[in-house]
């Protein structure tokens, strides 16, 4: 028998070992999954950032979003950048980690240290690859919910999250209605459209395509499907812009050039930006986690659950909503959102909507964007002074 | 020396030894390429309908798209299905072959008959591969007038085209004004955006990343990059229907299941549908031809060609333009169409401009949308009446 050598890249070393708290939930207190199981071990690893409070009132939880991690507001441990949402979150910042305890976990299929394909299987002492139940965005928030129950924390002042986070603070909301005060889904949807299940299709079937990717096997056999995984990611980063955008910040110019070289190269600045994140976007992800999470997002329709009324999926309810879209989102389009607030207006819900004016497509829920800012902490003042927690 | 068996698709035996007439240009009249060659020999792949008058005054030059063909209204010779344009051409039709001389040629670096670099070099009796020079827009429409020499026809009656085909009738009507008396560009834009070439860098890296691509030279290598031909073709095929036309046709919708099957299988009608474009695209391309017709794509940008005033391009144009978009074509939108517009009336051309209203996208340009077909009919009735045209 040969020994193929495990190569893990930097990211999958996070599987396993990760930069973070980590809390392991044993076969006595399994995840129940949507696939039909009760799943153990599980280990969920988070961050935390600020303090609890004594009345257990004032912690948020941030959901993150499709490749997106627990480290929100300190350096990344693989790339060595700061945290994804360092402008958002912090003290003095909209989200206050002054006034608020903000605690934020990577979703189960990840690969940053909540139990996803990457991680070694107990039983077999090998990554789990594919034979990982499939993972539902309802999956990651029961998840998150036992992390919280760990952490003795009842009740959550908000549920916060853009993209497929806002997936999870609308399946929070309707999962665990009293122990949510109040939720910011920004830049998401009820539902994945089929245009959406499209492009996340054409990323899996990039890495599956890739030889490397042996069935999904490839840690085993020492192999890496990075080409199938750098072109998903190029094709989803295409989603996460305004056309407007990319033709401002690249339009046609060329990369380093003065004309075309009649070739194959990166001629184009767009091009070689697009390379440049399929690149370095296989430094810290894995290929099968990508697979996990996109099928999350595809399965997700919150309205199926409730008997294909989305209303019904919040009745009663008594949190406090600020749905955010951008008007150059064209994943998760306004009227994704809007689809969201009638829902809640048709269940007599508190909500406000908020669509900011930006040409930074999808992405602007990861950027600094002034008016999103103080929405941000314009909606979580008022939330805090009705739910009684002290200024800073 | 081991001999590696050349395994052609049916498509690449296209390449070579088509079913079309075909005009072989040698050295003696060689293809001055962009790329700063003379390149011979050129063969040149067409097909006809219709018969030419004696004026020789009602020939349409009808160019094809980015994958499509000179088969615009017969039988397809590898897919055995109906020419893509079988709707709009024929006796009686929108482009009636009982009235006009239609012609339609395969662009060079196609794969149906035309060189491209899967045909042979003669020099070395292998396929070209990527030692055929890149290819522009405006080689192409060398080419065709090179044919159209050949045929003894000085000036088209019209010259019609949809998407890439549009970027061609543009052309022509720069490079060739005298021998354009009308012409229709559908779909098109004057130059490929920053979003355009993103979407088409997408599918070549898909192609490159395959390893059985082995750097273009896998017709020798008796390899065949179909799984990466496959991506690009999916990724491709989103951005030619609307997010509205995919969730009407598709939706959420199972694939022959009531439920999700929580496995990677292709669940969703949508996923299925994606598979299966990617499926049969590789039987009739080769994976060369995708990267040299997406880079003339890219490189298109006319106004560059006249000093960056698109309206430059068109000064003192006789030829009468009808402007045709979709409301629903986010590859190439009405705002193109419009950027097109402007420009001929700065250069005070004679242009009538159609959007037509459809929620079916790009696409379509090929299907039978009944105000699109009514525009054409009309536009070429009147023009042929300024021609002289008899009727039928």
């Amino acid at each position: 028998m040969t020994i193929v050598p495990k190569q893990r890249a930097l990211g999958q070393v996070e599987a396993d070992t990760p930069h973070s708290l980590v809390v392991r939930f044993d076969s006595d207190r399994p995840l129940k999954m949507d696939a039909g199981c009760a799943f153990a071990p599980l280990s969920v690893a988070y961050q935390t950032y600020g303090a609890l409070n004594a009345a257990k009132s004032n912690a948020i939880l941030i959901c993150h979003a499709l490749t997106g991690d627990q480290h929100v507001a300190n350096t990344h441990p693989v790339t060595g950048k700061p945290g994804w949402w360092q402008t958002m979150v912090g003290p003095g910042k909209p989200i206050d980690t002054d006034r608020y305890f903000v605690i934020a976990a990577n979703v189960v299929g990840g690969c940053m240290g909540t139990t996803g394909p990457a991680s070694t299987d107990p039983a077999t002492g090998r990554a789990y690859g594919l034979d990982l139940p499939l993972v539902t965005i309802r999956d990651m928030v029961r998840a998150q919910a036992m992390l919280l129950d760990h952490l003795g924390i009842e009740t959550l002042f908000s549920v916060i999250g853009g993209s497929m986070g806002g997936m999870q603070v609308l399946q929070w909301a309707a999962s665990y209605p009293e122990r949510v005060f109040s939720a910011m889904p920004i830049a998401a949807a009820a539902k994945h459209s089929s245009q959406n299940i499209a492009f996340h299709e054409v990323g899996r079937q990039a890495i599956m395509a890739d030889p490397e990717w042996r069935n999904g096997r490839y840690l085993d056999e020492g192999t890496n499907p990075n080409k199938g995984l750098a072109v998903a990611r190029m094709a989803a980063h295409i989603t996460y812009l305004s056309e407007k955008a990319l033709q401002r910040k690249f339009g046609r110019n060329y990369q380093d050039r003065a004309a075309p070289t009649f070739s194959f190269d990166a001629d184009f600045q767009i091009e070689n930006y697009l390379r440049y994140q399929g690149a370095s976007f296989v430094d810290r992800f894995d290929a099968n986690s990508y697979l996990y999470v996109t099928r999350a997002c595809d399965y997700f329709d919150l309205a199926g659950d409730y008997g294909g009324s989305l209303a019904a999926a919040f009745k009663g309810t008594k949190t406090r909503f600020c749905v955010v879209s951008f008007t150059s989102d064209w994943l998760y389009p306004t009227s994704d959102s809007r689809a969201i607030v009638h829902a809640l207006n048709a269940a007599a819900a508190s909500v406000s909507f908020v669509e900011i004016q930006t040409d930074r497509g999808h992405d602007a829920f990861l950027l600094e964007v002034p008016e999103f800012f103080a929405t941000t902490r314009g909606f979580l003042d008022a939330a805090a002074r009705a739910r009684g927690i002290a200024e800073h």
